[in-house]
């Protein structure tokens, strides 16, 4: 059977002070009303049953998921006791999910990016499912459609096209390339032969699993162990035991890059994913998803006056209260109730040396 | 037998969000955690006792002003039921004082400005108070002596000294000069012969009441009906009537301007006042007044957190809430409970228009 596992670890600091250690990015209601983690879960919704779908987060974020995602089966609910990177969460949830089904078939995904549109992304899904069927030894990574030569992301060299077809189409991996110089990216996007690096993968328990055990013997072994008290009363011992000790790697370097370069007993395949993939991982790209007034100006507020302002973006989660600006250009405010952030959006990328700062000084107050 | 009345009837819209209708100005706290009606009050009382200083004033502010300032007797509150400009504000306190006290010496100071030192302004209180015992025709205003050709002042031009010797020294006023463009306002600095039109005077009541009733006769008319129902059950009832008929026009053109000029029976006298004098009207303004880091950031906030920025003004009224701000230069951030304004310090003297637009979109919710 088919399984979703959305991997939703991350803290999102790049989005404070609306993102806070109790209420993590992708729980936050900022994509039209909704949150990140329910897109995502919505997205896979559409390709499967809820008793089918897991997420596997922050142990700390657990309740608040269950809140907002009600609909989830508590045990679908992976928490790690702490971040140890993709590769874990990836071999945890797949170990566990193995429990119930050995031929569990696992599409992992993520709850960073806004996706449109959802029917592609879904169609992309389940050409993965097929490749997967056909090959029980595919390891598949979704390959973004790149739009320009983006220097932030890591790309994915396509090879031949697989002998099934698939719609849309599949390619054997010709290689993981790390974020290239912007030259390199614009030559990448020329080729077409080049897609961004998703992050979001399909492929068999055992396939996975089988490569995890041959690259991180150790990690394995820890899956293993937690894998066999996950339906004993030692379940959250041994997890709290065993997890903080794996090796904190992600699951490119661990699996997919020697995968690719033939050093396992998979083979790594890539299918197309042509959407608009927005990383809403700071102001500046948040406000990418956000209603547009007639000066440019993004905002998600309910009240608020901007006069002789352009170009800026402007976010309140309190309903009451009001934001003005006055011949403001470029800018990031966001107003919550215990705290206010005004920077210019070239510096926003400063956020987290900004919460570094506020923790010294204020400890966990306004974290 | 000497008084002081403070005129405190503005509301300081360019100070919104953290002026309001409710709280006006000279009401907030903001000079090293006093008002500066408090300040205005505490300068009178270095040279009147509590029970001879008055405070005339919009009557929507009675209750704070009270509330405010305890130790004033609560009939020394004068209230305006609506704005008529100074020359009404002089006529009404003066008339109800002489009711009291038939040869009251009136000492009309402002509280819209911050002044150092203290004791030279009340220095030259006490001269001014020392030429109207001498010279009981005197009408005598004060010179702030000019540090800069501002353009956004009336000047008096001094002519010749006094025969009476005061300290600081007294001069017949020869002429009062209209705002001027800035090459004028610069020859007046150099010439040494010109000052700042302080709008703070003082006389006898009986004195400018003359001047009133020759100049703007109707409305001493009415000050007279007020006066006579002063002590009497009808007080508020007459003041109700009468107050908002009187017509709307500055002590300045009224009084100081025509007599002058020669054409009244009294006498125009400037003392020099040598103090520091900033108008608290517009952020920038009350910036001066503030405390400043390292990076010449003014602020008046108990939880900030300024990285990589220089030369703003931040101010919050709410000790909890921080405000943070990065790459951040020459801006005015104003947060309030209700409301944060965010916007560059050449653009503060805008905040009026703002305060309009956000009237006619909210109503009064956040005035």
């Amino acid at each position: 059977m088919q399984y979703g596992v959305i991997m939703a670890g991350g803290a999102g600091t790049r989005l404070w002070p609306l993102s806070r250690l109790g209420k993590p990015k992708q729980l936050l209601d900022v994509i039209r009303g909704k949150s990140l983690l329910r897109l995502s879960y919505d997205r896979l919704r559409g390709v499967l049953p809820a008793d089918r779908i897991y997420i596997c987060t922050n142990a700390a974020y657990l309740d608040q998921i269950r809140a907002s995602i009600p609909e989830i089966p508590p045990e679908n609910l992976l928490g790690e006791p702490a971040g140890r990177d993709t590769a874990n969460a990836v071999g945890f949830a797949a170990a566990v999910i193995q429990k119930r089904d050995k031929d569990a078939v696992l599409a992992f995904t993520t709850a960073d990016h806004v996706i449109e549109p959802v029917e592609k992304f879904q169609a992309a899904l389940r050409a993965a499912f097929d490749v997967v069927t056909q090959k029980p030894e595919a390891l598949v990574t979704f390959g973004i459609v790149p739009t320009f030569g983006h220097t932030g992301l890591g790309y994915v060299q396509r090879g031949e096209a697989l002998p099934v077809a698939t719609n849309p189409p599949s390619f054997r991996v010709q290689a993981f390339k790390e974020k290239p110089d912007k030259q390199t990216a614009d030559r990448y996007v020329e080729s077409g032969r080049y897609y961004w690096n998703s992050g979001m993968f399909v492929w068999r328990a055992d396939t996975v699993l089988g490569e995890l055990q041959a690259f991180l013997p150790e990690c394995h072994a820890g899956y293993a162990k937690i894998a066999a008290a996950w339906n004993t009363p030692d379940r959250l011992k041994v997890l709290a035991e065993v997890y903080p000790t794996l090796r904190k790697i992600s699951i490119d370097y661990a699996v997919m890059e020697p995968a690719a370069q033939g050093k396992g007993k998979s083979q790594v395949v890539v299918v197309e994913m042509p959407i608009m993939w927005i990383d809403v991982g700071s102001f500046p790209a948040l406000a990418e998803t956000l209603e547009v007034d007639d000066h440019n100006n993004s905002y998600s507020a309910t009240a608020v006056e901007m006069m002789d302002s352009d170009d800026n973006v402007i976010i309140s989660d309190d309903p009451n209260h009001l934001v003005c600006t006055i011949g403001l250009s470029d800018m990031v405010v966001v107003h919550t109730k215990d705290a206010t952030l005004v920077c210019p959006k070239g510096e926003a990328q400063k956020i987290k040396d900004l919460v570094g700062k506020i923790k010294e000084k204020f400890g966990e107050k306004y974290l």
